[in-house]
């Protein structure tokens, strides 16, 4: 699978450039490319702590979108899956701390401990406050003595971040980071493993399986267990974290490893709202791609043990857009459904003179069932006559049930008539015509003008303009003429219904997707079953 | 490729549950499951205009991630790619609108035509306010009268939803929404198409090839085109938008189709904002994953034209976390590196006393080379050996220009010297260890207490503990005896060291990832060496 990068060695510099540019000037970077790929706030005065993390790049948003007020003051970018160098770590410390100090947040990778630790001897060596938390909330390897550090990692940034930019002391903080490491307990779990820019894709993960402990690098996970569904996945990442859960309430964080769509986080963190430890899960944070493995299909849940001096420091505003906000996880409020779906029964009343019209309008369509569906089978499947005979019948048997004496009410009535009993697009489009003719002329307006505007709303929902090869093509001109009588509106109609035959390019409804070919010599059905209409109207 | 969801037919209700009960409260749901599923505000009080929009599932976080203050009141989903029915529309409509009227934001698919226009009608029959804007802004089909909606939607909802909020009347907010309606033009590229779930996925798009113009369902795009890089792919879609562009600055919004990963969107946004039309593109939406199609490795851009009030109202607070907001697309600021980078050279001075300590140890290192590398062999790649050789040579070598005579600069030196020299883990872990110690001799610890921090801080970024099978096996007693006298440091680092070998389980360092069997009865190399050391110094 080719992805949308240019040149593999430039991709995190690209990349970096991308999400600068497009953070309308909250974010600058340090003048040292190719190798030193520091971003930083563009706001920053040394006045307060700052936080610089970083390590290795393909986990976007991490670290360049954490980047801002009430988050990082910096964060040093490697390559994919690779620390950055000391060089580039010291200068980022050094860009940013001021005499309040840095605390670095490291994940714990030897490589990003190593560049970071001696990056921070270094510049304590001029004299600069620097301490360092290193983050290791993975579960998956529970034997390992040094885990490596996940998505739980967000926790860190945000709490410190929140208390760096209210001002509060280097010690404080590190120790509030310190807290949170140690707390913080994360699991991921994937369908698939991810494509490295450059490298082939491992084909690790078997359909049917998904992979348990993975980390945020491809790194295999600590099992691949059968694949059931959303539910026995989030079961299966809680039946690991619940042990190590305090008797207290959680936050929980649910990130995207990157491949994984809207559709399912969605479906993911409803699972984790019905888990069997939900009710110690009382905030969330995301669902979210935060801390990715690039493309890899899967997730992972991070939970900490939240005091409310911390929530207010997880909820507190930050800029960085990549941070989802801190929400408390709750039940849904149910809506009950508005009154007005069940439309209200029109009272049945007799009108011999519209009955009569009624059912010669149907009879005429009945009768032109075999000829319309025949037309409709140049360009359709051949259903239009049978579509429109199978609605005028039963029109007439639910004639005893119309209001027939009331015009206004009767519009109304057989569109929803014709909208339950029609189906597909045309049901529809003619239930529009006759409720909103119903409307005009409960407004006042005339019946023609009345047919008009039903018309114009049909049009505008339906999109058909005169020359589509549509009914329009033939009601149009009727409905146009009709004020000067029947006769010239059965012939305007006769006429539009003849002119589609030479209308080759359909642009509405099916026959726009059938070649020009088909259609030569053919009148369009729907064009036909109005100039029937008009001219039975019309006969003595 | 299996997917994170339950039941098939589930996947919509249980994704807007996952919506609702991760927004912290603001969001509610209709009671009308399972065919009902129409998303509101739970702060809505019915005094301004609403917004409703909606349409297939299958695209989120449209179009329930965009309900909230200042975009939409409601969504109405139907079934993913299908459209909600008519009743489902009109329970929206009815459940939101007072007396300022709605207005439906409704993409062009006939489907949502349909059911959208319908449900307006039996809503206008209730004597509600109802108007209808149609979103056509795909331009991948040139010749089709009636174009697709797809993510230039987001703009729609953003600048009624704006207006909206203000408390703007239903006549404004429409004009200004069929404004924004007939200047936005957008287009898609996919490198794959989507999973729909329950449906083998269409392999349709070849490797090497990336397909322009096509649809959120997944739909064929209009031509396939060879797959280049992400900048041929940016070159592709404004080749098509430019012409459409008029003389003014310009919104972009960078859409993730779903399954690019947030590394490749930014590497989009930065061909953006360096393409032939960068000058007019003014500000920028995104990247994020706003008008999905499921998990479809693609991207869409939309552009339009912008006027100063429309900034403002792009740029205007709201809730729904989905929306990225509106940046200035701008360019980087660069940031000058930082002094200090280059670390400052010593003042070389002479010492002989120390010249010869030193030149003592690096011989000691030099003349263990081929033991040392023997022993590593049998857990590593038998380099031990050759890297301390090298550095302790190149340590000699470097005599000429340390400050000997200057012990607090000679150990930071040393450190410098090492970390450039040695490469590795082992280099940057020395450094540490020498630096650390300088720090420590600079603030008046006398040089044992000093080693010992030195020792203290290299653990704490190494991680390794007595026992872990390392070299901190023999230092740490070296150095806790060295204050009684060189012998018994000696002697205890030799102990230590071969203690190591009867350490089968490794916990740090590469040892960490070999069996037991072939660790057993072998000492490690790094703890071979301290003992060496200790023991040549203790030499007559």
């Amino acid at each position: 699978m080719a992805q949308f990068i240019n040149q593999r060695e430039n991709a995190v510099t690209d990349a970096i450039d991308g999400v600068i540019r497009s953070s309308g000037g909250a974010l600058a970077r340090l003048d040292g490319y190719p190798h030193i790929r520091v971003v930083i706030r563009n706001d920053w005065g040394k006045s307060k702590v700052a936080l610089v993390s970083g390590g290795g790049s393909g986990h976007e948003p991490a670290h360049a979108g954490f980047v801002g007020r009430g988050m990082l003051t910096a964060a040093v970018c490697g390559d994919v899956f690779a620390s950055p160098s000391v060089d580039a770590v010291l200068a980022g410390i050094l860009a940013v701390t001021g005499p309040a100090g840095c605390l670095l947040i490291v994940k714990n990778y030897t490589g990003d401990r190593l560049n970071f630790g001696l990056a921070a001897e270094r510049a304590r060596a001029f004299g600069l406050k620097v301490n360092m938390v290193i983050v290791d909330d993975d579960i998956a390897l529970p034997d390992l003595a040094q885990p490596r550090g996940v998505a739980g990692t967000l926790f860190v940034h945000k709490i410190a971040g929140a208390l760096a930019e209210s001002g509060q002391p280097l010690e404080i903080i590190t120790k509030a980071a310190e807290r949170v490491v140690a707390g913080t307990k994360s699991l991921g779990m994937s369908l698939d493993t991810c494509t490295v820019p450059g490298s082939p894709k491992e084909d690790r993960i078997p359909l049917g399986k998904v992979e348990l402990g993975l980390g945020i690098h491809g790194e295999a996970g600590v099992e691949q267990i059968s694949y059931v569904d959303a539910k026995q996945s989030v079961a299966a990442i809680i039946e690991k974290l619940a042990p190590l859960l305090e008797n207290k309430p959680h936050v929980v964080l649910l990130n995207n490893l990157g491949g994984s769509s809207v559709l399912e986080m969605s479906v993911l963190a409803n699972e984790l709202a019905n888990c069997s430890i939900s009710k110690k899960l009382k905030f969330i944070v995301g669902p979210a791609s935060m801390m990715t493995s690039l493309d890899m299909r899967g997730f992972s849940v991070s939970v900490y043990p939240v005091s409310p001096e911390e929530e207010e420091l997880l909820k507190a505003p930050c800029t960085p857009a990549a941070w989802p906000g801190c929400m408390e996880l709750k039940q849904i409020p149910l809506i009950e459904l508005p009154d007005g779906l069940t439309p209200i029964q029109p009272v049945p009343s007799k009108h011999d003179e519209t009955a009569e019209f009624l059912t010669k309008c149907c009879e005429t369509l009945i009768s032109a069932e075999a000829d319309l569906n025949a037309l409709d089978a140049k360009s359709g499947d051949g259903d239009t006559g049978s579509t429109l005979s199978g609605a005028a019948r039963a029109l007439i048997g639910a004639l005893d049930r119309l209001p027939l004496a009331d015009h206004t009410q009767l519009y109304r009535a057989i569109g929803q008539e014709l909208s339950q009993t029609m189906g597909g697009s045309s049901g529809v489009l003619l239930a529009i015509f006759f409720t909103a003719a119903g409307d005009a002329v409960s407004s006042g307006l005339p019946m023609v003008e009345a047919l008009k505007e039903g018309l114009k709303r049909m049009q505008h929902i339906g999109g058909a303009q005169v020359g589509d090869r549509t009914m329009v093509d033939a009601l149009k001109p009727a409905l146009d003429a009709l004020s000067v009588g029947i006769a010239p509106a059965a012939e305007a109609a006769r006429k539009g219904a003849i002119h589609t035959s030479t209308i080759v390019k359909a642009k509405a409804g099916r026959a726009a997707y059938i070649n020009a070919e088909q259609l030569q010599g053919h009148i369009d059905p729907g064009a036909e079953a109005v100039a029937r209409l008009f001219e039975h109207l019309n006969a003595p």
